[in-house]
């Protein structure tokens, strides 16, 4: 195992009070950092401030990662790195869960690179603590399509699913789609 | 919406030491509650105490949560408690999530009662981050059957989902069982 450490860092969306969701560690962990993987950089960077990050942005460096990430970028961002610890930041919430972060966590257990996740907010757990479903067993599946008949027929795929398994079932929508989906889910579900 | 609220509080497991994975916000809400529903009192108590909760101990209301539990005590949780806010504390981890907490939530929607889930640490959360799986799609089963067949023909079920859903398979176990767990998945994993 090298020296090397990778922190997944969970971010905050939105105007969200940081202390309120991040725990004051992690704020330790960030202070000594000076190179970062983020997937979008604007956001990034307000997320530092809004941290009370004290390094200057300017001598910091950043690495971007997401969907149009190449594969071949990857160990790039290792090897330019050197022998500082990475902190890998979403665009909001955790790293890894619903963002192309995993990508990045596979290779540095490739490279015996120490993996460290941080706590921090999930609106996927979030929302699964808050709704009252079965927490003992449940999924997390993305989005589901967009226009009919591809979203009614996965509508009713999952309310089978849950059905015939007691498994709840989780989804992520854009905001101004929940209206849409809302009725969607009512005109499909039994 | 009646007044009262259902505060959703993770919680510590262990030494882990508090401020590592809690947010400061959440200690403030604690401070401001004498009302709490628990899984297990003792562990609760000493949670408490971590956080630096300043109440006296016996001048608190605790009611108990737990597998025990029949349907028809969560209603005189509420009522006892009155104008009261509750906070709801689980063996480890998110209320909610993995344990009979969700009983609680559901009583609450039914009487208007808002609840407010707490950013804190999720296991299952921090596993996702670190695995470098699929955080796009995921499932978590709980616990696979202790004995075979039940768990051969379990443990092929979830590849074979896997492999046709690309659905990353979670799972919980007692940690004395960890060694019998990972020997079921070499032996019966393609």
């Amino acid at each position: 195992m090298s020296e090397k450490k990778l922190f997944l860092i969970p971010a905050t969306l939105g105007d969200t009070i940081v202390t309120q969701v991040i725990p004051s560690y992690n704020l330790e962990i960030i202070q000594g950092l000076d190179h970062f993987v983020v997937e979008e950089l604007k956001t990034a960077r307000r997320f530092l401030i809004l941290c009370g990050y004290k390094t200057d942005l300017n001598s910091v460096r950043f690495y971007t990662l997401n969907e149009h990430t190449q594969d071949e970028e990857i160990p790039f961002i290792f090897a330019d790195s050197g022998l500082s610890d990475l902190g890998l930041i979403s665009e909001a919430g955790v790293p890894g869960v619903a963002d192309p972060g995993a990508m990045l966590v596979e290779a540095a257990y490739r490279l015996r690179i120490k993996v460290i996740p941080l706590s921090g907010p999930s609106s996927l757990i979030l929302a699964l603590m808050a709704s009252g479903l079965n927490g003992q067993n449940f999924a997390f599946n993305g989005y589901l399509p967009v226009k009919s008949p591809e979203r009614s027929v996965r509508i009713r795929f999952y309310e089978k699913r849950s059905e015939t398994e007691h498994q709840a079932q989780m989804f992520i929508e854009a905001p101004y789609r929940n209206n849409q989906l809302i009725e969607a889910l009512l005109g499909n579900l039994n």
